[in-house]
């Protein structure tokens, strides 16, 4: 348990995973995958019982270990500046040349079956962040908190995956768009 | 140029590539496109450099054939009107078992690669749609008709992904947004 430990074939298969899937699509093979982890595909077969299974597994920990994009619970700040600081980090993140958007949304939409592991696992964790916005919402007295939530994950997904693909920059976009959506909702 | 010729090898390999390309993702092999079309992969190579090209082409026309989002030229209606004809195709065309979202977005997210020959006609038949967007907003005297084109059509990629992945339906969602944007934009 010491923090300087090397990391473990697992610890470098799930690494390997995130990584390469997010830059190549889910369609990278297992060869790769073992070749960039300094794996054995045996070694990974004992400790993954399938692509899909380490795919899966990838994703929950990118979820965990990634840079957050939701804010710290309480923070001092209103729900409509805890709102508009995920689509700040979005903002920022998206400039980076190596962003290619919501890893959760391209793993969904490139799989084409809700019932894949990774797709569930996807899933779950953008339900998480549809959560999120509904309790600001809520918090915030939007007129209807449910409705506003599913605005504004189908805003981040549509911003995440426009500057991802390069059709558009969200500098002067996203911000007053989600500004537009909180004030009609009636969020102060 | 009959109308009852039987389609030539080459509208068959486009209709295969479009078809197979939205259900299964960009990675489909060579072998499955010729196999769909009933074309030896001899006479592929003679029709299309590679498979990325027969890809581009397949979606050139695809846009061409596909149920057109965009409503005719100077029908009656107002611009208004006209840009909620497009989300309303867009919901009705969602509850679809084989929808799957928008094939230029999707193609663009897989390839991650904005300079494949694919991506760059994808990327210019969705530009088709924010220039509608613009014009549009202009005629119905939107405050800023850029930015509002450019939060339409991110609304359309939202949209069309997260119904496209199950992660929502539209219904109760998609209209009420846009009428939200049209809104705060002062078109009428």
């Amino acid at each position: 348990m010491t923090t300087d430990a090397k990391p473990s074939s697992r610890d470098r298969l799930l690494e390997a995973a995130a990584t390469l899937t997010y830059a190549e699509g889910v369609g990278i093979g297992v060869e790769a995958l073992c070749k960039a982890a300094g794996v054995s595909k045996r070694s990974m077969y004992q400790l993954f019982e399938s692509k899909d299974e380490l795919l899966a597994a990838s994703l929950e920990r990118r979820a965990a270990a990634a840079g957050r994009l939701l804010p710290e619970e309480d923070d001092a700040r209103s729900p409509r500046e805890r709102i508009l600081h995920v689509f700040e980090r979005l903002e920022s993140q998206s400039v980076a040349p190596e962003f290619l958007g919501c890893p959760y949304l391209a793993v969904q939409i490139e799989l084409k079956n809700p019932e894949h592991p990774a797709s569930q696992v996807a899933r779950r964790i953008k339900q998480g962040m549809t959560e999120f916005f509904r309790k600001e919402a809520e918090r915030g007295g939007a007129g209807d908190p449910e409705l506003l939530a599913r605005q504004l994950v189908l805003l981040f997904d549509g911003a995440s995956a426009r500057a991802g693909i390069r059709a558009d920059s969200l500098a002067g976009l996203i911000a007053p768009t989600v500004a537009t959506l909180l004030d009609a909702a009636g969020m102060a």
